[in-house]
């Protein structure tokens, strides 16, 4: 069986919008690898390679216009190429923020170090991969029943939080001269866990995707 | 004259987004004047009143998939719509953040306060109440100059929030009793700078509809 046109064309865009969000996925891995590591050259790795994420996005921004304009879908398909103009937004600010966990890595300043909350966020950061890794397959699978379970998860990432907040706070008060480094790292947790709140972001498109209905997931994950 | 169906659709699209962004400019006001008064009740409005701006973003949503499929605009007509679409989750997440700030306000650990910072974050707000609440016009009007200008004035709310770091980073370490609150300062500045981020995406989204163009406006916006 040929395929129309557009299937054509929106096989295309899933699958460019899969890319896009692989790469993502490997810029948070590398920028919270790098940060943990003090690797200025894998940090600066990742913010020469946000560009190519940017591009696709424009790339994509393009395309799904161009079939709007061209093909003129409706109901289901056009709500599929408006879902790819919106969650590509996401995974771009998704990537804006591994590169700002790059930058904290370049520009970390003192010698302080607190090994046990470098570790946590580490565990952090591969619980936000998970989410990354997963919601891109159901992106693609427009599977609702695992999109509301990657949105669950994001509650584990804040619980992560929590802790890494509770501890960088006890350290900076028993010892002045970890405040900077602790508010460096609160930073840090800060951007995994807005990107774990993005993630949630994508699984309310897949669940719109799925049902027609805008629904908010988690909708504590402002705080 | 007669204007058509689908003007007046854009009319009613283009009003109902200016009054979402009012309700979120004020929301940010609120939030901060609640903040730095410690004023508890305050912030609990503002929480209340997000679930007014969540709904006009549904709203919006619908509407413009409902445009686009039934009246197929093509080009700038289109691009009127997807801008619409896209801006309007930008201001949902501006809301979010004034939220968050009363969710901080009502938190609050500690009797520690810091009156000098708290007046630099009230200062911080006021230059970003500015942008939010000239983009709005900027938007309507479609001006790509003023986009420009507007997200030009990024550069001083990122000054104000370098300012907050510092003197806040200066009381923490001189002072272990200051850093919950130095660190909740931090949290606060730092919403208020990326309220000032998603300004500089509409005024991104607005050159796109005056000009066709996807730009970049502050390339170092997300450090």
């Amino acid at each position: 069986m040929l395929r129309s046109q557009f299937e054509e064309d929106l096989l295309n865009l899933h699958n460019q919008f899969y890319e896009m969000g692989m790469l993502v996925s490997k810029a948070i891995h590398k920028s919270v690898r790098a940060y943990v590591q003090h690797d200025k050259e894998l940090a600066k790795e990742v913010i020469a390679q946000d560009e190519q994420i940017n591009n696709i996005e424009i790339l994509l921004e393009k395309k799904s216009f161009e079939m709007i304009a061209l093909q003129q879908p409706v109901t289901t398909d056009l709500r599929r190429i408006i879902t790819v103009m919106k969650a590509s937004s996401d995974l771009e600010r998704m990537g804006d923020h591994a590169v700002s966990i790059a930058k904290s890595t370049i520009l970390v300043k003192g010698q302080n170090r607190i090994l046990e909350i470098e570790k946590e966020i580490s565990e952090m950061s591969d619980s936000v991969k998970k989410m990354v890794d997963n919601v891109l397959v159901a992106y693609v699978k427009m599977d609702e029943k695992d999109a509301r379970m990657i949105a669950a998860m994001d509650e584990r990432v804040n619980q992560h939080f929590r802790e890494i907040y509770d501890h960088a706070i006890s350290a900076m008060k028993a010892n002045p001269e970890t405040v900077v480094c602790g508010t460096d790292y609160l930073n840090v947790a800060q951007y995994l866990e807005r990107i774990g709140d993005y993630v949630t972001n994508i699984c309310e498109w897949i669940v719109y995707l799925a049902t027609g209905k805008i629904t908010e997931l988690n909708s504590n994950r402002a705080q």
